[in-house]
């Protein structure tokens, strides 16, 4: 039988959390991005914060970290990873009425971290829009994706166009 | 003093779980959405999916409801709720290259429920992203909003553009 | 199309939280049961406890009545219920080798607690497994049933042979 | 067999999550506080932070937060409660080298809330003892304790000296 | 005073979470099984499971393999392990009216991780229990029991009778 | 740009999971303690205390056990660790009318675990506190310390009044 094109499937089809003992622990950086994009008025109220004005973005860096310590309770097949770095970047960005975020993950270990900076990412982004969904409903979760990874037997991965 | 205008900050700008005890327990529901896009060769992997080939989005359907039972743990101001129902349904979009989501949360109680439905949203495309990174790391999610919103004081919302 | 046989699952076979809205909000009990065999040797070293001794079913108590707490994180398509009660009794068994456990779960929602009882009664058999393991590690859990299930609108159930 | 004078205990002093099924679903409150001691330059740079420099407090107001909506996987015996506000509040305390919390929580419900006020203080306090700790590991958490308590059979409790 | 017979508890009793500092690091590998007997015709129901029918095993197996990462969770003295592997699977026996699950563990650590497949086995079972229950109230758990272990101190074991 | 003087924050102050990759794997243990007191009544149901007569201690022993384990998602900048030892010891001091708990928490890691050691203290008085609260709500949880920390580049520190 061979073997499946995805490696979180067995040659059945069956999933599984694949084998990582065989695999190398090596330092490993993931860098993952994300954005939200929403009404001038509502980036306006978040780029005035400050800790004694409500502030957004801070509470958010603190759900981003804590989440991609989440990781492999939220993503069925990821592995559980002892993380030795996270950290949570935003940027504000009027002109397109949007705030960016950038998480990089570290760890030494078996396997990747990407899916800790995509989930750190993601649960960043989802706690701004909680926290303005009173006064924008609209709002838009965009571009959630991988930056760069490093470490590993696939080694330096970059995106083509970040 | 004045009221923040924000919720989640009291007066003087510190973040709280805001008060909903005086608000009625009513039946809310909550509709969120979102995609995936990714190489054409990625997204027939996934469609041509099932039990026996490696059901990705059978995975991705369990993760999305699990996580809407973790909102309040990974949204650091949202309430913890009683969901009585949570539904995902995917679309596989040939033309677009695209795998899109679409969650609906319910409960009756006295807040709502579109955080449990845009993170589950999040965490289906991000399960999605797990299973299929080994082929295509490229892989981008967009478009995690809020589509309808129904029951509270501040009645039926219906996205402009869906 | 006509509805799937199993509740879990819509008209096409898609796995979702059912919609439990509709329900009336009643008392609702479940008691389950289940045991684990061991040798007599084992079964002495536990029936011998006591807070100076090491208390293994004390702790496998505690274990049960945590689990059940925990259930709608680990079953992925269980509502989560606000429990009013949960107690859990074990019972020494020397005449067949065994500890046997049963579990009482109760709330007042929409929803009945079966599946909180059944997982309490599990986890605190493994417990019992995990403090015993370095004195027989071929102990063997059985017979993990529904005892008891009353409220809701199936009404009154019992085990037929218990 | 008399009752157990330990509600948690049922007569045979069997631990046990009380049954709360019959008590009435009312408004509830409770006020817990507690500080945490330190040098003077460890307090100097604490009251000096700010989003630019480092907002040890904001920090440790969503970890308090969080906790108390984690309360119940924590404290074995305590039931799941649907909280419907916790706000958390420090003070700054120069003459005794201290920071100052004091925690509210809130529901509607079978059972009072008291643990999950004193858990955001405790994790809370925790999470400064953690920033800080680089520049002084021997801060002190003294005092927590319950301040109010409303709601319930049991009625409107003060602390004496507070 | 001499040791107590049981590693979770030191000598005068005290349960804790037992020393592994000094163990080696060595590949450990646990393989754990399980039943679940129900009604021919329930069996019936599970055995056309297809994504397009309502995949119950398909689910099942995410519950299992999700559960094995919360075993430190579940079980009081059990240490967190970082799996680099779990696999679960199921066969349907249509002779003996039953669905039986074998799970399989690995890590590179220095403690066993039995505990680990055994509560998937467990996780697994009972969620098949959810998703039929509906149907046939009456199903039980049995035999779930450690097959083999390998790595370690106490070297290669199996089970006499598997 | 100069260092933070808090290590938790970056040259901006902008929080994050300090990196610890460089750091060695070395022998690391932590011993935190605290106290809780209560009326001479109160100290008495627990003093009795036994497998029969309702055991406190014992709960609250497995309670501070696994709170260590959740450290990481309680305190929103720690590390995930891999804990090696925890033990909680209690004693029970009529003078003062007090318990005391001193915890021991062990990993061979990159980074200490003195918060681990603190959070089982913080959450095993806690657990003491629920369980007596409904015959003394005036119970004081003071002085959660450190007692001494080992390994790391820091060194042995050891508190100077204990």
């Amino acid at each position: 039988m061979t073997a499946h094109p995805l490696t979180h499937f067995d040659a059945e089809g069956q999933a599984h959390m694949v084998d990582v003992a065989a695999k190398a622990e090596t330092h490993r950086v993931a860098r993952a991005a994300g954005s939200i994009f929403m009404q001038p008025e509502t980036l306006a109220l978040i780029a005035g914060g400050s800790a004694k004005k409500g502030d957004v973005l801070g509470i958010a860096r603190i759900a981003a970290i804590q989440a991609s310590k989440r990781t492999a309770e939220l993503i069925p097949l990821c592995h559980p990873v002892a993380l030795t770095r996270v950290a949570a970047e935003f940027a504000v960005d009027r002109e397109h009425g949007a705030v960016h975020i950038e998480v990089t993950a570290e760890c030494t270990g078996r396997t990747g971290v990407e899916m800790e900076a995509l989930t750190a990412a993601g649960v960043g982004l989802l706690t701004i829009y909680d926290m303005m969904k009173a006064v924008d409903r609209g709002m838009r979760i965009e571009g959630i994706r991988l930056l760069e990874k490093k470490g590993g037997k696939s080694g330096h991965w970059h995106a083509e166009q970040d």
